[in-house]
């Protein structure tokens, strides 16, 4: 087993999780903590902020840091309230050069992080559309499977999940969508939360029925289909656990209806992220007579490893 | 000038609106107070519930009740938190016979108050929708211009916006969208609320180019253009006082891009609440290239009137 020789970052808004490497990316240890990117130091600039962030780094991994370790970071880190703000590449861009955007931030006693950049798309006439951290879990994503560089739709669920077109090595477009923020929004502030209670076991006819109402509306008139959770619980006909779910079809099923008309049928379509929720996106695609061509967990420290090889850091 | 021969009151969610009215429907007085029904008695149930709609009733208008003046009633108070429950009527319903489903309500010394119903309607395997006072405003704004009754599609702007369609005198259906409310929530609770600012005078441009995206997405893919609000504050197009502009627009123009295809263009598109609100209403219409053939500030006096004169009770 090779010595440790990178250290890699997936430091998001609400988490950082840490990746000691190997020099052939297999992840040697794992360790995270709560300082996300955005609550670490809200409405402190410049030196001051920096400093908060090293210390969090510091806290968690200050046993792996060594002089000839290179450290290597993606997502809310490099935002323009990160550590150090790494301007947004735009797309299409040729995923091996991204390397070539990394900004380097000095920290003290010598300490250097590679931060790589967001994403940015903007379709013609429309708003600008952004990412961070997931161009890089895209790249640990190819690196698993080289043909899907050659054209692929890469999928991550979320809370702004990401509906990511690969062609030809390069990311060509994106296009965010605000499930996983307006499920929560809705469940927890509007009305109809008062019809909700937590579901812990998918109620997949509650579930599936939602999904059909946004596939048979094809991903339109959401603001009418949403009152159907006030109404289905009023006349009885779904327990509020259940309507949980019927919420959550609606707003996976919307998400659908508007993203796999730009992901075409004949090339992989991949999903990326939590286990759980990946496996919900699996029935969803199903009752789009659509499937995933693969699944995978978490491909951030694949991503940051083959970042730092192309520019020679490990 | 007649005596007042009947009382009406518009009872909803968040407020109680009551009007002393003529003969021939004039209002003679207008008081109101915020003993909306949805705040008034959670948790209170049977008579005790009762009374204290009858209390609220007695500070705001115990000076205009007399033994031979009837009082009717419409809105959240028929609905199952409210005085008492008035079952909905489904749709299709002859508007004219709507008074046969009055329940009648007994207070204390032999006080009486008529509750109009509400109106329900569904679609075919869909989940069905609710309207409590929206169909006596309907109601009313046929008593001030019949030929609509012939054919008409009524438009009631707000929190939950009601879409109706009137033919042959009956109200033949309806869907409700939640504009108001996700404008509210996702203002105040999400992501977005960090890129918004209260917006005391209407940015025409911003909303514009709301509209427009909504307009263009055909009412699809809310979830990916709301997160647009996001992105022109990052990239700095917009100030966050014209950011609530450009969501009222997304929001509008997802609403008519919905609603629009069910509203037949010749026939006419009657709007129907808060002068404000319709006003803006009408600029969303005219990006559609549509228009309204009227708009009302408040027909619920009338629409009670109407009912009442037909159950012989003025």
């Amino acid at each position: 087993m090779d010595e440790p020789s990178l250290i890699g970052l997936d430091w998001g808004s609400s988490r950082l999780r840490a990746y000691l490497l190997s020099r052939d990316g297999a992840v040697r240890e794992t360790r995270s903590s709560d300082a996300g990117a955005s609550r670490l130091a809200v409405g402190v600039a410049g030196d001051a902020r920096a400093a908060l962030f090293e210390r969090q780094l510091r806290e968690l991994v200050g046993d792996w840091l060594t002089p000839r370790r290179p450290i290597i970071a993606c997502g809310m880190v490099g935002s323009a309230h990160g550590w150090r703000e790494a301007a947004y590449v735009p797309c299409p861009v040729d995923l091996s050069d991204l390397h070539r955007h990394l900004t380097l931030v000095h920290g003290s006693d010598g300490l250097q992080i590679h931060i790589v950049p967001g994403a940015s798309y903007r379709a013609a006439g429309l708003a600008p559309d952004v990412m961070r951290g997931e161009e890089t879990q895209v790249i640990g994503a190819l690196a698993q499977h080289a043909t899907w560089a050659t054209g692929a739709s890469i999928v991550l669920p979320g809370t702004h999940s990401k509906w990511v077109r690969v062609a030809d090595g390069r990311l060509v477009s994106f296009a965010t969508r605000m499930t996983g923020e307006l499920f929560e929004q809705l469940r927890s502030h509007s009305l109809l939360a008062r019809s909700l209670e937590d579901s812990r076991e998918l109620d997949r006819d509650a579930f599936a029925q939602g999904l059909a109402a946004s596939r048979d509306a094809r991903g339109g008139d959401l603001s009418h289909l949403l009152f159907g959770v006030r109404t289905l619980h009023l006349f009885g006909e779904r327990t509020p656990h259940a309507l949980t779910d019927y919420l959550s079809g609606l707003l996976i099923g919307h998400e659908l209806a508007s993203g796999l008309p730009q992901a075409p049928a004949e090339l992989p379509l991949v999903l990326v992220g939590d286990e759980r929720l990946c496996a919900r996106y699996q029935l969803a695609l199903a009752s789009f007579d659509r499937g995933a061509s693969a699944q995978l967990v978490d491909s951030a420290a694949l991503g940051l490893t083959a970042v730092a090889r192309s520019h020679g850091l490990a």
